[in-house]
């Protein structure tokens, strides 16, 4: 019926990296291949002349190999060898040889190639810094040249774990029976939460399209559709400012299921983060994983997402410090602080530095107050004025503060304020005392979360996660109560998954009723009208027979980084934009022609 | 450490779709489950009464169970289940039993439950169409109720089966070597092949990002930096006037291998789909698979993508019509028909019918001849008086037709474009005997395309591909040739997957040498500015040791659509846009705040 055309049956394909250009890789050769005449391809790494021997480093993706060309082989040979420079792409063929001098320290240190020939595929400009894993190129050379950066084994070490991370993910959910389904890109800009990017539609002239910060509305919808067990690995969009850790582009890992509560999602997504733990860097975290209410958590760590590979608890000392005199005490509504092991021997320098640096506006507190266990017992503090030895013993016991420890306290009229800014010392502390190894794992869920927040600006509510989460059943007497106090205290259903000082992860357990659903519009102040404007066709889908549900989703640029090891996300990240939201190495942003805005009935505003 | 809140240590968790809402799902009980008590949750799908007895239908995404309320059961259970509705979702207690009249069309249909217990979860409203396999309702009715569309078999069957083959794609690929790597979606436009959507920056005023037509140039700059097996399933975006079979965003299965030729890339990819015909459809597909050059495709089945299910060849009878008088052929440059088989019974009003069909402007052609060669015997034509019997018979040969068969023939001035008229006319005819069985499966590379094809409206070639093809190696002579007859025989070793008249992905070997390069960008007449400007980065990175290397993309959508034997990709895309670029489900796009404008230096120009 077909033109078969002639098929090279080859047996190339015995391995599976053998291509037309190579037989082996650059890193898979051991002493045992000794004797086999091998082709392989890669970048010329390292060039060394040695009596009359040339040495090349030839590198891929898979590791490195030393190639020799002997003093005695053909001219022609040696010309081509002394014509390399770093980066050329090259071919080389020779025989695999047992290596004089071994390197154990890689996995073809036993062997080398010595060389019947070489092919220069490419040749190389000479590249603007060292393809090493401690590179000499600053951070701005490196993100113009990513293409070299990334030739790097930190970076590609990178790429590979997220790699191997998204293939677990997505093994783990399809096991359990959810189905990853693709939303739009394109969508409806709804006002609310953080700035959409938006996208001019052509055919709809003055109409825009947003890019999603989240597939909220569709994996709700996706639910009211029957799929009950949701995910997909997606892009996401926040149009911004950036700080250090935010890209405008990130990916989530985005995930909702039906006729659950909290429990379900908690047992199912600690599951699947234990299998990646398990899978990924063969580490076992505790089963079931520990849980903290948001309020045990802000109390004790002064932060939702508290770090607990070490301890510093804070502690509460307003009742036993008041009546003393102190007058920055007495007017203080909160007085906390955390005892810091042995740094009793910080300086008078040492602790102005820390007290300046707790003043600054990222902190924020208007003073520091020490008191210190000294080595030989006594205690000495800020505040010997005020408060006798037996006094200052009786607050470090608090603390249970052993000899050779600090006390550092805060205070102020705002208790989340302070546990705030105890929590960021309490971090700065971790790292000065090397208390947070990048390689130690304790992750947690905090729970219990205020379903509101007051906007003191805009004196009104806001939603703490988003207007979709539910208020916990047994709250629903507070919720429908016209009281703010006690719209104040009711909690949600919302769980955020919490690794080494980093939220990963956050989501809760939906609104699903449309009475509660119609409760939360009007305490967050949205007409009806504005609600339908916003979330219209939710709103509508929901009267259909939406089932309970819940959900969330990992930041899994973070689950990456953490992973590795990190704490910047953008080594985890093949193309990153700079904190002016460029890619510099693309280019992008640009201007466009004026053919194309005209297309899009836009003009550009002079006014700026 | 910290405090281990209690945790319900549940053993609810023994099947995974337990949840706390229900022990089972709807698709799972059987006879042998009987005596079981489960609770099930999902929507009412139908119910009946039936001597006092009340029968529901209960459906979730795995299935349907038959619910039964007794006529002796309580009165307030008998009130609940006559209060329910259509898609009402409902949790429901009770015992499996053993059906009296046994449904085999269903996994279920041996039991039924005899209920203790219903619990309204959530009402629903009357929905504006059945939730059946086949609907009453019509296309832009089940668009704006996407949610309830996506409760139909035929749907969820859908979405299902791109889960499975993305799930396939990713394991087959990570099984190989391939890393998927995630490239940015906020990148530069470059006004060249189809029409970008942009982004505009609100921190870089007057510029803007595009959404990538398919991350292309980025995928080579991978190559560039040394990853050798790349892949992603990516979305991608198109501003272009949409057609039935069209979407602003649709999805390829994008790939990327260093170090290759054209034979490994056909290798690997034809190793990829082969497993996935395996392992999602059951298919054996031939191994190797046939390949065509794209010159046999077009002059046996006027197609780059020709079904080749079905034979109907395409015969060039040029040389073998001229010299009878018929000036048509006479003064025609390619004389072709196809012989179809079994319609030499075709009515006068039916080849009427015909002749209309093949002036459309859809197909183009000028008119249409015909030879039956009749069950008697006997040959027919509309050209009988140019033609002798003999002539017919001698004419009917070239097409091995037999008794009953008729030979349509179209004749014009430009081969190829005769050749597409024909391929047309074979693929309806096709269509009209039932030969395109969506059942069967095709597949084939088509291979060794022009590499250039000539702009006739701006007097200039086009790459056929894209800039970055590379011409055949042994063809080298004819691209740095200056005659233009010279460039238009150049070909590339540039590869399409087509099934089943479908072309369901292509790609290309891609240059990686800077001269050639420069070659291809003169012959497309880029000054080097333009290039610059266009391709900059990409050029730039080549300097730095650029690989050999190729890949392909697969169009995912379509992909799942054939797989799933239909030719409409919108059924196997979650949330689609309609032709228009609408989601009326969403209403999307629409307009933005005047806030949200000024904040991105635009306003809508008012000339329209």
């Amino acid at each position: 019926m077909l033109n078969l055309l002639a098929f090279r049956k080859t047996n190339i394909h015995i391995n599976m990296y053998r291509t037309q250009y190579r037989t082996k890789t650059c890193g898979e050769l051991r002493l045992s291949d000794s004797g086999q005449t091998v082709t392989l391809a890669g970048w010329v790494q390292k060039i060394r002349k040695l009596g009359g021997m040339t040495f090349i480093d030839l590198r891929d993706r898979y590791g490195i190999t030393q190639l020799v060309v002997d003093a005695n082989a053909g001219q022609s040979l040696i010309d081509t060898a002394n014509s390399l420079g770093r980066e050329f792409v090259i071919q080389a063929i020779g025989e695999v040889s047992e290596r004089q001098s071994k390197n154990p320290k890689m996995g073809t240190g036993d062997i080398e190639i010595r060389l019947d020939s070489i092919n220069i595929l490419n040749k190389s400009v000479t590249p603007p810094f060292t393809i090493e894993d401690e590179t000499d190129g600053g951070d701005d050379i490196r993100a113009k040249f990513r293409y070299l950066d990334l030739r790097r084994n930190p970076l590609k070490n990178a790429l590979m774990l997220r790699h191997k991370i998204a293939i677990e993910v997505r093994n783990y959910l399809d096991a359990q029976g959810f189905m990853e389904i693709e939303t739009p890109y394109l969508i409806k800009s709804t006002p609310e939460g953080a700035r959409d990017f938006v996208v001019p539609s052509r055919m709809n002239p003055g109409e825009f399209y947003a890019l999603p910060q989240s597939p909220q509305q569709y994996k709700q919808i996706l639910m009211v559709a029957g799929y009950d067990r949701y995910f997909q690995i997606v892009r996401c969009f926040r149009d911004e400012d950036l700080r250090a850790d935010r890209q405008p582009e990130f990916t989530q890992i985005d995930c909702e299921m039906s006729f659950v509560e909290q429990e379900d999602v908690l047992v199912t997504f600690e599951g699947m983060m234990r299998s990646l733990f398990k899978n990924v860097l063969g580490v076992t975290i505790p089963d079931p994983l520990p849980r903290m209410t948001w309020f045990d958590a802000m109390d004790n760590y002064g932060s939702d997402k508290p770090d607990v590979r070490f301890d510093m608890k804070i502690h509460d000392i307003s009742d036993s410090v008041k009546g003393h005199g102190f007058s920055l005490f007495d007017n203080s509504a909160y007085i906390g602080g955390i005892c810091v092991p042995g740094i009793s021997s910080y300086s008078r320098k040492q602790i102005d530095g820390l007290t300046e640096w707790v003043k600054r506006p990222q902190v924020g507190a208007k003073g520091l107050i020490y008191i210190k266990a000294e080595e030989d017992g006594s205690f000495k503090s800020s505040v010997d004025k005020f408060f006798s030895a037996g006094d200052l013993e009786k607050i470090a016991g608090r603390f249970g503060a052993r000899k050779g420890d600090m006390i550092l306290v805060l205070c102020g009229s705002d208790k989340r304020k302070v546990q705030v800014q105890l929590g960021t010392l309490r971090i700065e502390m971790g790292n000065r005392l090397g208390l947070r190894d990048p390689k130690v794992f304790a992750p947690l869920w905090i729970v219990d979360f205020p379903l509101f927040e007051w906007n003191e600006e805009e004196n009104r509510w806001n939603a703490m996660h988003h207007p979709f989460t539910a208020p916990k059943p047994e709250q629903l007497d507070l919720y429908f109560s016209d009281k703010n106090e006690d719209i104040a205290k009711v909690c949600a259903n919302a769980y955020d998954f919490v690794l080494n000082g980093t939220e990963l992860g956050g989501g809760s357990i939906r609104i699903h009723d449309s009475k509660i659903q119609e409760r939360m519009f009007s305490i967050l102040g949205f007409t009806k009208e504005e609600a339908m404007y916003k979330f219209g066709f939710l709103i509508n889908a929901f009267q259909y027979g939406a089932p309970p549900h819940g959900g969330l989703a990992f930041g899994f640029d973070r689950v990456c980084a953490l992973f590795g090891g990190s704490d910047s996300i953008r080594d985890y990240i093949a193309f990153p934009k700079n904190n002016q939201g460029k890619d510099v190495m693309a280019d992008a942003p640009s201007v466009i022609d004026d053919s194309q805005l005209d297309e899009l009935h836009l003009v550009i505003s002079k006014k700026q």
